[in-house]
């Protein structure tokens, strides 16, 4: 079972995985899978753990084929749901047991499209399945959080078997992570002062300048943020304030879809389909905090997706500092973008 | 000129190269150039700024040959000190110019060599010069901070011609950056509960279990800390209390010497020489701080030097939450780091 250590330094944690220790060389660059050995494929359900969630064909069974979206839980889950709830400590340090659960929302039945390749309707039902399987985690108690990302072309640190077919993950944990605490400490201080949202504030400097507009609908605002860390880095966020993206109304589904569809095809135009993140920013579930702050979230926080290009690497002085570096001045990354042409 | 931008949501900042903005084709991986083009081995010193320190051979001049570890400034300075001082607002925005400075400690005359291959004696030269840059930099001023570090076999963000010789990097910066204050504010508080410095609590325990333990000698202790972010990651600690490195006494300069040769070539060995990142933590310059302030940091505080290769990269889970996954537990790294014989 997973285990979590927390730093007794600065205090931050890290996930351990004690049950299988991966030996020196593991550690050799992975191979992207060939095309055919995709569990992830449709005709291949049978292979994969059995589906948790699917937006299906009318007449179509569960872990067959007939699915546009189908949600189900990762073979080799960072966090796992079986695992204790138990809190310790070892001298001075603390453990956590690595309760949680870790799902892949696979987005298309089709081997060879990116997110952004979908036609709309497709990646509304992507949305669609983001929000039904976030509610679904968040009546889980022992869940405070779950973070909702995307790994485009990246192979993050805990994978090791490796395809192409394009993904999201969900993953609950047992603790409100110290990045998300973070911004919700610092977004309350600034509703403190101002009594407004800083989200709200930053979309109206925004709006007014738009040297740093991307794009926007009637339902969403889509900019490259003022100290962006990675280059061309883009923010989605609703217009309309709401600190929880669990409630996003189906009637915005679509004109995130469309947003989202083509800020990831700008990415992919302009920059010759480099790996990002995408990275969801919302509020934790109720029950992960106190109901006087979860309350006080709703008006000072303000939900919303980070897509970040992968173009530079940090190393030691990002690690050291905190202090990104980027050589692309966001005016220049979104004019850039504003004028990319995607093909429709 | 570099400016230094604050997210207005968490507050980190990010410097962004407003001089000459990066186009997206420039993104593209660098190719390491040819060892004959290499500026930093020895008989090319005209093709590099101006040595502000080096250690030389009697008898030799500077920016000539004849010299063993050689410190310039860069040229494509990330910070710079001709840069002003100025803050200032743009709308809600926080702004900074990029004064500072940016040295390369060049490590050996040679190409062909890392700095756990040098001699022991030539690698207690690099420390020396460590110190003396440091304390040197000290005394301007305008800065608070100075971070060394040293990307090995990595591409950092900021560069764009790449060689490989071995060197270390020396930023001094305008701010304590907000890492650094992270863990200035978590020693003190350990220190306000137990009245002991929280490292020198770690050196204690991780001597009675040993089971994390890599190296020691009389002055040193090397050990992969508990909740270790990357896997095979090592701190190096002095075993007697001490906050800052620029203290650090000459006659330690051979243990400390001795003990980084030999954790870097133990992991160039077992690892089959990986990327990794090497980061001081040490106290701020001070004037960096309140006086109070600092005098406080030198009982809480401890210094050490931080090795981490870089065998996993960090995707959305990590930049979301801050949690990192590391899956080769650190007991299972020091054992096997540990075994590691390293040719003398």
């Amino acid at each position: 079972m997973p285990e979590l250590r927390r730093d007794p330094v600065v205090g931050y944690w890290t996930i351990i995985s004690t049950e299988r220790s991966r030996r020196p060389v593991e550690y050799r660059p992975a191979e992207i899978s060939e095309e055919r050995s995709c569990p992830f494929c449709e005709g291949r359900e049978k292979e994969t753990t059995p589906e948790v969630f699917a937006i299906r064909k009318p007449g179509t069974f569960p872990n067959g084929p007939g699915w546009n979206v189908r949600a189900i839980v990762s073979k080799v889950p960072i966090l796992s749901p079986e695992s204790g709830f138990e809190r310790y400590g070892e001298g001075m340090y603390d453990l956590m047991q690595g309760v949680g659960t870790h799902e892949l929302i696979i987005e298309s039945p089709r081997h060879d499209h990116s997110l952004d390749e979908l036609g709309a309707g497709d990646v509304e039902k992507v949305i669609q399945v983001y929000v039904q399987r976030m509610n679904e985690l968040g009546k889980d108690k022992r869940f405070k959080y779950s973070l909702l990302f995307k790994n485009h072309g990246l192979i993050s640190g805990a994978a090791r078997d490796v395809v192409r077919h394009t993904r999201s993950q969900l993953i609950a944990t047992p603790i409100t992570p110290k990045r998300v605490k973070e911004e919700l400490e610092m977004t309350r201080k600034y509703f403190s002062i101002h009594d407004r949202c800083v989200f709200c504030d930053i979309l109206k400097q925004e709006a007014q300048g738009g040297e740093r507009l991307v794009l926007q609908n009637d339902s969403f605002f889509a900019f490259c943020p003022f100290a962006s860390r990675s280059p061309f880095e883009i923010w989605i966020l609703p217009k309309h304030h709401s600190a929880d993206f669990c409630r996003l109304e189906p009637a915005c589904f679509m004109d995130l879809a469309v947003i989202l569809k083509e800020c990831l095809a700008k990415i992919r135009v302009l920059l010759n389909d480099p790996p990002y993140n995408m990275i969801l920013h919302t509020a934790p579930y109720p029950h992960g905090d106190k109901e006087d702050h979860w309350k006080s979230i709703q008006e000072d926080y303000h939900w919303y997706l980070q897509i970040s290009p992968r173009l530079t690497r940090d190393a030691g002085f990002e690690w050291g500092t905190g202090i990104y570096i980027n050589p692309t001045p966001p005016e220049d990354a979104a004019h850039l973008l504003k004028e990319t042409r995607t093909i429709r």
